[in-house]
């Protein structure tokens, strides 16, 4: 499996430095694990962000997200826009497999809960998808539960990216795409702080790329002329974007920095397209809330004097993040049930880059 | 069952008139069904709504969604909200259960494209839920594919209402509540025009219960002094709201619609508590969207001065539809798995309304 | 002046306690000032809500903004939203007057700072308005800097309500409105927290009044034939709500509890048509925002399983606002430029609320 | 004055083909007028955007709104978000000012409807704006009625860009910013449609410009190392966009064309700091309100599948606008009463966009 990330490739986005693995569990308490669904007809999985290694039901975290554009099936954001608190794992999959990851996470709670000899009336499953169905035949829907927690069981803070888990199967820039994450670090105050992102990509036209600076789409076109997607076709992708922090936020100032993802994908070449359900979900890890807690509790939350740098630690990871599920993915030959399709890869073109 | 309705009672809301049935079928080609579950520990189901007879994917609906409190996990929001449509039945469920009948409403989708030889890459399925876990032991999950299937085979115009399908199991300001619809109608130049509530009514204190002005919930105080819910309890209910009309509006113009529901709530007497989650998800059958389509269509859009009769028609069916609910049900006792529960009726207490 | 609050005529809304003065000035620190023109075509004022005595540019408060309806001119909303603060008084006037209002807030900031010896480079007017063109001129924009100044400069616990300020000219469910205020008390770990109201009411039908239930707009009708609205009348008017509390909220906790307003005027008889523009702008005076201050602050919050009360105190402080406004208010007969105009008031119809 | 656009540098935005003028005007019935106020302690101004020649009181345009990043004081949002319609030119000006421009807008209309022989009981003036007080005394607000009619009164299809009327006082990108504009064409079923934008720059850090992929930003700093902005200095500015488009869409639509604006200014190097008011207003002149109007009209909108394109001509307009506002403007030396600043501009460093 290709592990060659994008700064290995000689490529820096932005200015602020990244943390010691430089992804999204630089933050402490984040681990992400990955099951794949790869066999003749499917090329899928789940991925699961675990905020935070104990029981999440009981010590909830501030949460928020932000719609960039709603066409898409993510689930379990009407209750973080409310409570601004998240409460479960965040799993990412294919599209069609969400109905059933919720369920799973719903099934995983309750057992979770019940192992504690708690039990669960209600809990709300954070899911995420992007369309994999150019590459797997998402009719047959299979990822559910025992993926799940093969994902949960597996999550570590060294994840793998590109192709693996819920970017088995989704396609960005016309290339493979998958799973890429990265962070950024910041000293408010003397303290070191840090942002992180995760992103499923599966959006972008090929001749919009552009690894920072560079129009790679381009090039890459330049480079060959067969096994591309056709110029001007409509790209009809979605992107995941998950960002964590420990930095002390109101659930209002973190919604704020979650505004700041669509720069990164503005700048790796995304237009929004209709089609494109790009989400954005996050949490920080310093305003957990113990339930049953205190009848009034402190919630810490930096100055809004200091926010700018988060701004820019979010808008540089999730960027950094678009490419690293680029670098890190490998071509691939898929047959989603009606016809086989060759997706080249970002690390076939190295003088792309150059 | 009880099928005597608010109206039989001699209870009139607002001043509009009622369509025929005073349901949300009233609206042409709107149909309900109900699938329930009833055993030693559930009381649960599964009511669709099904906006038209046709194939919603292919012809979709304008719809819109408005949260009024967000304690929920109603499924399909995101993208309501992105394009203003809708493609499949709304269904409405208890809470463990949105995953798997998400996933059933897909399957469903997948066979009925299937069915007209066509393929299914994308669907986003729309599935509200309140708690019903006072009730029935929800950590089961009951309610999937099958359910959802069965209510929709049974759908028509003329449903039940009360403790069927979805409001088997739901409590309503401390007595049985369920399914509850009412309609109202009015004329625009000549022609009339119907709105339509269906409501899973799960919320409320009964000493706040006011039926149309009459403090119902303190007169059932007076009425018997056991077997009812504490004074002073916190209601961790929810109640959702679904509108449907035939009169022409814009996505715009239809969540403003939506926004009138609270009307209704609050005068049965909500306090729209943290743990309620009070969603509306409306459509009009007006302006459908045919796919493939047009690349410029016409959408058919009311004035804005005509649209206060429209809020006031929504805010009265909502209001009888909560009553409708009560009215509806009967009295039960249920073992949820870890208690035994007696749930009275207002069915029960004539004497309240008068 | 009648001075007669809905209390002194006997009737109680909801259960909670009111708090001393039964005033949005129960909040400690909120006083409430009146400046208004009454002449031969004016009947209109301004009315400033000032959050705390000190210098507010430099120590912000927590804020928050709901729109029920947006059919209406209130600035400074979008700060508010994006930043969870505000930093002027309130100010409530006429529609038409809203730019010279604004701009009276901002020379008011500038000075404020420059007897400070400081600058001030920016600053975010919150102003709202009714439209009380029914017993005014609007055209001339009678009210600017001299009348803001003397509203803050008169501004008390122990305010006038009714026909005074911005209130001068409003007109509500087809009597004479203008301002009314309320609160609620409630006690938290033992602690005694106050949610106050103060509303510019220039809304609703006479037929649908409800007076704590009382039908008591019908009952009007029954008594005189003359000298009211016409029945079936649209209904083109507005209501600001000014929410107030020193309860420990997060922004978006404040949000929450602002957007419970509309249960008070939805109990009232406000159908939120159309034209009104029904706006809630909210504080809490517990956690201030002191510019410079420290990179990190602590926000202290109240758990949600606390809010539900909250949010009823929020209703009720709303409701009684209504009635207070209507009770307090003198028939008015007014000359608007154009015609003569006799409004009648709910202190002539003491029979209407038995 | 400079007026050499970012075109005549060589520099090319994105793939779709410009109109006429490459301006907002290139939208059939669009015009901008300004007003300049350049005095010694005042480098300041007004600039209009006039939707439609004719009285648009009477004939509302189809409009929306989108905050990106609120910290603004924006006037008039909250009714075009209810409404989905405009019915005043929008105006821009100098962050102080805002309140007496929004007053000179209701005088205008007051006026303009009186000469029509009609009354105006309430109307909803637009104002936008950005803080030019690093190069103006602000707090004099010298932009009132007398601007905004001379503004109007000189408005053209043919308008100026850079440091004129709102634009006078503004920086961007560390360099003397002001009014950008451009259009994009697209064709629909053989129709030629034109998206046109108009922004008021006065946002971002020199290090972060990047001129359709050039980092200008670095290399002007390489040029010269006196005389511009200390790396690493907070940008507090703003970005006022206007976008006008003639294409069929509903408010709905139309809406989510405004969000693609962020596109724009991310790829010019914006990190939308907590400072900037960002801030997207926007119409179509396509679907026209008539008052009064038929109680049912037709609004014609394109397909969703058609709406990709429109997306990116939105963006590009946009990033081409922020070139255009720092491209025709000359550098200036302007003392705002407490310090005299010299602001470089990109007119004189034309060796960093090769």
């Amino acid at each position: 499996m290709n592990k060659t990330r994008i700064t290995d490739r000689g490529i820096k986005v932005g200015t602020l430095p990244a943390g010691p693995l430089d992804k999204i569990s630089d933050v402490p308490g984040v681990t992400v694990g990955h099951s794949t669904v790869r066999d003749e007809y499917h090329k899928t999985g789940v991925t699961v962000i675990i905020p935070a290694p104990d029981n999440l039901f009981f010590n909830k975290l501030t949460a928020a997200v932000h719609v960039i554009n709603g066409f898409g099936k993510t689930e379990g954001t009407v209750q973080i826009e409310e409570l601004g608190s998240i409460e479960t794992p965040i799993a990412l999959t294919g599209t069609l497999n969400t109905g059933k990851v919720a369920d799973a996470l719903v099934r995983y709670a309750i057992e979770q809960n019940a192992a504690e000899g708690k039990g669960c009336r209600s809990v709300n499953p954070v899911v995420g998808e992007t369309n994999d169905g150019t590459l797997s035949r998402g009719a047959d829907r299979p990822v559910g539960y025992e993926q799940l927690t093969e994902a949960i069981a597996a999550a570590s803070a060294d994840f793998d990216e590109g192709d693996v888990g819920a970017g088995t199967g989704t396609v960005c820039f016309g290339l493979k795409g998958g799973i890429g994450s990265a962070s950024r670090q910041l000293v408010i105050d003397g303290e070191t702080y840090t942002v992180g992102a995760l992103l499923q990509t599966n959006f972008g036209s090929l001749d919009d790329l552009t690894v920072a600076g560079i129009p790679a789409g381009r090039r890459i076109r330049e480079i060959i002329d067969s096994e591309l997607p056709p110029k001007g076709y409509e790209d009809k992708g979605s992107c995941m974007i998950i960002i964590a922090t420990d930095i002390p936020l109101s659930e209002l100032q973190l919604k704020r920095v979650l505004k700041r993802a669509v720069i990164g994908l503005s700048r790796a070449g995304s237009f929004l397209t209709n089609g494109s359900g790009d989400v954005v979900i996050g949490f920080t890890t310093a305003n957990r809330q113990p339930v049953p807690g205190p009848s009034v509790r402190e919630m810490r939350c930096i100055s809004n004097d200091k926010i700018s740098a988060v701004f820019t630690a979010a808008a540089e990871a999730v960027e950094e993040s678009v490419y690293n599920s680029l670098s890190c993915a490998d071509p691939v030959t898929a047959n989603n049930g009606s016809k086989t399709v060759r997706m080249r890869a970002l690390c076939e073109f190295p003088d792309a880059l150059k």
